[in-house]
Order: structure tokens, then C-alpha cells, then sequence
């Protein structure tokens, strides 16, 4: 295991050679990990800042359309080809024979598929969204927050017994809890199922299979860490749905930043150089190579302050093989989901007295005594972390 | 007026030197000005390309969060900054005590403000949201496409007679008709206005007072001409229904494009700075005096084109006491909105013959006899438009 100190010298320093600096955080200050912004990939993309730079003149790109032939016009085909590209890299998804859509992040992707995937009839009653808990805390706000007629949230997918319509969103690797899911549902009427594979990348969990699902949604933020892009994609098998996506895409915000594009094109291309010159590189310069030791060396730092603690259980993963990586892997999730031992019945007020802020097990339709606490922060916050987690006592 | 042959130099060369493309057009191929891409001023950001250029590195803008010090936390304040200096230039808006929401795009602004000035109890019945007709094509369906229990379109606001909460729209100038608006809801219960003011900009209008309502909402596209960067703004007095339009774009896009955001910060720059420096630089490089010019002379082009082929009328604009360019002006507005004379029913199927792609009447909520046509297109495409309609004869 990798011990790295505050103050010390941690292999993940950054390549100019400067240590990590000295922790920010005083004794009164939060470590915040309630959200899950991934700015830990940070030090990788420094290293590699110029080649990486986009430069955009002031008459590129200002037309509302990307492809005229493409069936998602707004799509540029550097990003089209940096997808499919990056996709026969990694091997995690099956790409041949179906729509590419591209939204503003994936939440702009959830939201056009529960108005494609719904019967557009307004005779119909809302279909019922799903998802097995822990699920992800956004969903209820983001299937709820205009009361559509057209679908509503339904809760825990494991529950579901209605003899109605429905959609099931599987998140697999999960959050919060990274599991591997597959749909649970067991209901007489057929259901649709969103696949959100955010977190179906090497740093996070062997890629075992070449997923070929009907509908599969990816994100750009937490492949490469670019979270302010807000890029986001889908592949969806059926025309029709893709069309319904690409019109509620239009009337939500006439496409997606053509910027955005260019740069995560940029990005994605850089990435996979790496991957077609392998011999010639440094591994340190592959990106998920880099990121997988960096979540690796975060799960057992993290691993060792829970043991200390006494305090929480964590959730324990398989260990796989990885076709990518060619060898056996454990999961290393971007968040670390926490069972408090008995006595603890609110895990964030718990953490919150040790100046932990995370997000509770009830925003995820579970007990409060699970937590979620974001592995995916800034290195200073990580060890600050680590050091508060393993110095918890039981009350 | 400025006369242009297809195949001669026109004023609006580029920079370069070279003259305009020989038309692409066959005999055959359709002129498209049924969209409202922006691109009419490319040559201008051809002209300061270089002043323009934005670089972004590998590791920048990396986080969901702008400025966690402000409301709208997504938004850089660098982007704040640059909006707030744009219409202190300018002087179209009071922006003192207001909140400023940033968007995906005025669309998403518009989907935003519907959520925040709808009552949240959903036991109300669904807020009835007009526009006086003709309104922007968009409205209808962005309003109803997911079919919320929170607010309906109910149409024209010129016949709104309930005595029902309601959402108005005001756009000013109008697209499609380029009029300048005021609510005309004259219903005994209080309503809610939103003011689109996508092109209350000098090159389209004069700038006639600086507008101080409550909810004022702009966008980039119909501003610079940067359509794919998908920026838009609301400026908001109430700090609730900003709270609500945060909320909405967090669920909806979790924020904005932060490569959007520093290039959109970057162009307003340049045009600021070109205002500020007013003396030492030629009239040319400041941008609303360039697309002013551009616009008026396509206007007195079009106006030509219109008068020679006897089959349509045309919208009159007053002419007013502009603050900015501090001289008496016409509206040159983006889209030119065309009525039939007698005989000719269906505008839009009319055009269609003579190989020009329009947007009719019945898709603004009016007569299929008018037809909406866009100024804002490519040089070579406006004018083989007005080849084309200087042609056109009455059936």
C-alpha cells in the first residue's frame, strides 16, 4: 500500500517535479465529498497540458448545426469519430448498429430519453421510472421536477409490482454503492431499460464485456475527469427513440456547445494516441493507466483508515478479469459507500461532527445509516479524508 | 441602395481582400432562410480572428463549479464580468440589483423561467402561458413537450380572456415579425411576464430605453452570431425564482459549457474593448456598427428585391432615437416577415416553387399567407434570395 503523508512527497505528485502542497484544511474547515466532482484526474491532464490545448478563433464554429448529415445535427463529426473511437479503444460498449446522440452532459441524456422511451399518447398514465436502491440521488428530482404527464418516479425498482409500464434505469458500475447491476424488475409487462454507464471505464472496474444494450448512456466527466464540458452520449438502437432524443434536445437548448466538442474531442483523441503508440510511451502517460493506479492507491489508503476506524463497513467488490487491462482487477469505485457499524444511525450527521460533509443513504432511497463519500476529490481533500476517517470512534 | 451582383465584390468582402464565392446555387437547389442561423456576420470575426482566439489547456475548467461565491455557481466570473460589461456598453438593460442566470441557451432559460414563476403546489391547475401572435415558432412546443402538470400553452395572449393565473411572453423586437412589444394580457388577475430580448442589440434595433423589468432573458446566438456556443442569460429581481431557474438548470445540464463560457467572455471582450477605444480604431472593427450596416444595407437590398416583385408586403418599422449609435434609425430586424397580396394563400407552398425554403404563418400562430424569411444567413444565400424574389410573379 502507497502511505502518503500530508506534507510528504506522494507518487501522484505533479510532473513538474512540486510535492503536494501542505494541507488547506484547518482543524475547523469541512472536507467536503458529498458531491462527486472528478477533478482528482487534474495532475494527468497537467502533465500533458500542451498537447491537449485547443485554440478556437473567433470565426469558428458559430452555426447552430454540426453535421447536415448526420441524424443529430448538432453533432460535429470530430466528437462523433472521437466517440466511436474512444469506444474501439476501451471495448466497453458495442457501437455498430446504432444512433449516436449527443446532450449537454448526461443528465440532458436522462431527461430526452424519458420523454422518448414514453408513450406519447396523453391518454396513457405516466409510465413509472425505476431504479434498484441505492440508486442515483438525482433521479426522483430529475423524472419529477416538471410533473410531467408523460412519466413519474416510482421508486425502488426491486419493489416495483405494478402490472404497468415501465422504465428501469440500471447504473452499472452503481452509484452510489459501485455494484455491477442488471435489471431487476419482474414484472409481467415488458419494460425499457436505460442503461447510465457513467462509471463503465478501466480506472473504475474491469471492463469485462462489450456491452450491447438497446439504450446506453456515457459521460464525458467521468471518463476524463472534464466535468465543466457538460458532454454527454448515447447509443440507442431504435431510430425512432433517437429522433424523439435529438427534438427534445433541440427545444431544450438547440444542441450542445460546439466548444464543449472540440475540446472533448481534443481530449479523447490524445487519449487514445496513447493507447496506438503503447511501446513508446511511458504507461504514466496512458490516461487510464494513470487514473487506475490513482483510484487503486485511493481504495487502499482508504481501505486501511476505515479498518482503523472500527466504525464502517464497506461494500466489498469481485475481483475480474479486465479485457482491457489484460489481467485481474478489482473495482475501485468513484465513490466509497459506507455501512456504519450499530449505535451510528445517521452516518452524515455522524461524519458531519467529524467535519465530513457526505450524502446521506436516504437521497439515495435507503437508511441513513449509509453514506456516500466522493473517491474522486482533490488529493489534499483525499488524505485530509483518510486521516479524519481512521482517527473516528465509535460513540 | 447597395447593389450586389451574385458574381461582383459587395462591400461585405472579406478582410482579406477576396470577393464573394461565385454562387453556389444551381438553378435546381433551394435558398434555406427558413432557419435563423446567425452566420451573417462571420466576416466580421474573420476580420479580428486572431484577437479573438480562445486556448484552452488540458487541465483547465475541469469542475462542475464556476463560482461558488456566486448564486449561479456554474457561472465563471469571467462570464459574469463580460455580460455585465456588454450591457453597460450597450445600455439595453438595468442589470443593478438583479440576479444573473446563466443557460444552455436562452432555450433552456425559457424551460427554466416556466418552472420557477409556475405555482410548485401541484394541486393548482397548470399555469396557462401566451404570446401575442404571431409568436416565435418554438414556443408552442418547448412549453408542452413533456406535458407538465406546472404550465400549458394556451396561445395567443391577444385573446387570453380567463381569469386564470398566466405566463406572457413578451418578445421585443418579435421574431418573427421584428415589432416591438408590450404585454397585451388585459385579464383581471395578475400576471407573470417574461421579456425575451434575444435581439434588443444595436445592429437589429434602437436601442430606445434601457429595459428594467423583472424577468429579462438574452441570448449570444442572435447577439454575436456564436449560435453553437449555446449561451444565453436571464437577468432576475426576484432571488426565489432564481433559486428555482439554478435548481432547474442543475437538473436539467448540471450548468453551462465552461469552454462556452470563456470563449462567449472572451468575444464580448473584444467587442467592448473596440468600444472603449473607441478613437483609434476604424468604424469597421466595431462590431454593432459593422452588423448595423450589414443589416441595412440587406434590408434596403431586400426592400428592392420585394418592391420589384409585386406578390408581398412587408412589415413598416418606425424609426427612433437610438442611445447607442446616438442617431435616428430604422428596425433592420433578423427576420423578415412577408404578407401575401391577394391571390396567394399559402406563403410558404408559394416559395417552395421559386426554390425558397420559408417558415409559414401557421407554425406562429397566424395566416398561412405570411411567411417568416431569415436575414442572417450566408451573403451568397441572401442574395440569390433576392435574385429570386425580385423574380417572383403573381400566379
Amino acid at each position: 500500500m502507497v502511505v502518503s503523508t500530508i506534507n510528504g512527497t506522494s507518487p501522484l505528485s505533479h510532473s513538474n517535479g512540486t510535492t503536494i502542497p501542505l494541507s488547506t484544511f484547518s482543524r475547523n474547515s469541512f472536507v467536503n465529498v458529498e458531491k462527486g466532482d472528478p477533478v482528482a484526474f487534474r495532475p494527468y491532464w497537467e502533465k500533458v497540458r500542451d498537447e491537449c490545448t485547443v485554440e478556437i478563433k473567433g470565426d469558428e464554429w458559430m452555426s447552430y448545426l454540426g453535421d447536415t448529415n448526420n441524424l443529430c445535427w448538432y453533432m460535429v463529426p470530430q466528437m462523433r469519430d472521437a466517440i466511436l473511437r474512444l469506444h474501439n479503444v476501451v471495448g466497453n460498449a458495442v457501437t455498430k448498429d446504432k444512433f449516436l446522440v449527443l446532450g449537454t452532459g448526461s443528465s440532458q441524456l436522462y431527461q430526452a430519453l424519458l420523454y422518448a422511451l414514453s408513450p406519447s399518447k396523453s391518454s396513457h398514465r405516466p409510465i413509472n421510472v425505476v431504479a434498484a436502491a441505492p440508486y442515483y440521488s438525482e433521479y426522483k428530482d430529475a423524472t419529477d421536477i416538471l410533473q410531467s404527464r408523460l412519466f413519474q418516479w416510482t421508486g425502488d425498482a426491486a419493489l416495483y409490482d405494478k402490472d404497468e409500464p415501465y422504465i428501469e434505469v440500471v447504473t452499472s458500475p452503481n452509484n452510489p454503492d459501485g455494484t455491477l447491476r442488471v435489471p431487476v424488475v419482474n414484472s409481467g409487462v415488458e419494460g425499457k431499460i436505460i442503461y447510465d454507464l457513467a462509471y463503465y471505464w478501466p480506472q473504475y472496474t474491469p471492463i469485462t464485456d462489450q456491452l450491447d444494450h438497446d439504450v446506453m448512456v456515457f459521460t464525458f466527466s467521468k471518463c476524463t475527469g472534464h466535468a465543466g464540458s457538460r458532454i454527454g452520449w448515447a447509443f440507442v438502437k431504435d431510430i425512432e427513440v433517437a429522433k424523439k432524443m435529438i427534438r427534445f434536445v433541440q427545444l431544450n437548448s438547440i444542441g450542445v456547445s460546439r466548444e464543449s466538442q472540440i475540446r472533448a474531442a481534443k481530449m479523447i483523441g490524445v487519449i487514445c494516441d496513447g493507447y496506438k503508440n503503447l511501446k513508446s510511451i511511458e504507461s504514466d502517460h496512458l490516461f487510464f493507466d494513470y487514473s487506475k493506479r490513482l483510484m487503486k492507491e485511493r481504495w487502499e489508503k482508504f481501505k486501511g483508515a476505515i479498518e482503523k476506524s472500527k466504525v464502517f463497513t464497506l461494500t466489498k467488490y469481485p475481483t475480474s478479469y479486465c479485457h482491457f487491462n489484460k489481467d485481474l482487477f478489482e473495482q475501485y469505485p468513484a465513490f466509497a459507500w459506507l455501512k456504519c457499524l450499530e449505535g451510528i444511525k445517521d452516518g452524515e450527521s455522524y461524519l458531519e461532527k467529524l467535519k465530513i460533509r457526505t450524502r446521506g443513504g436516504g437521497r439515495f432511497g435507503v437508511d441513513a445509516k449509509y453514506v456516500r463519500v466522493s473517491m474522486i476529490g482533490t488529493e489534499d481533500e483525499f488524505i485530509e479524508l483518510c486521516t479524519r476517517l481512521s482517527n473516528a470512534k465509535r460513540e
